[in-house]
């Protein structure tokens, strides 16, 4: 089932950008374990706290791909950014009213 | 610029598949007015909780589906099932990491 992944990430003042530059660097690793959307974005009610949503071919797919050298090497640049204040929503598809959309 | 939407929804106890139900039900319009993307599923962190990810082709055109009658028939069906606490964030999708995709 396609598992959903909701993320935000707060950052220090002003660093939201240099958080979207490592989120968004191209990664051919994600798509080849099972990643099928992976769309980042600042958030347009707090300018520093970065929003990533991601859809993955299962929840282990999601798992396991934060051991990926490219996942690792992100997380290990980007903590220098964040204050520590995450969030998000995790969840399976269930549906979608788009005509023709299979989830 | 593509425009992502993320909702939580909380229901009275027990009604979060009666409103998944009610948001999955197919519908052209959507699509025919912008929408790219309108996945639902429930928390795996509240089980009384809805959440929703939508893609729009701009910020305009998911103000302007709100008015459109199969969503506003929606949102009479849901709203004696919310609790009235929602949630959510909104942002324009900057990039993303998967190569060959545009956002």
């Amino acid at each position: 089932m396609t598992f959903a992944n909701v993320g935000t990430l707060q950052t220090h003042p002003g660093r939201a950008e240099d958080l979207v530059v490592i989120l968004t660097d191209s990664s051919a690793d994600l798509g080849a374990h099972g990643c099928l959307q992976y769309d980042v974005g600042i958030s347009a009610d707090d300018r520093d706290t970065v929003v990533v949503i991601e859809r993955w071919e299962s929840a282990e797919a999601h798992a396991s791909s934060l051991g990926l050298p490219a996942v690792q090497d992100a997380i290990r640049q980007a903590m220098p950014l964040l204050t520590g204040q995450m969030g998000g929503h995790r969840f399976e598809v269930l549906g979608s009213p788009l005509s023709g959309v299979s989830t």
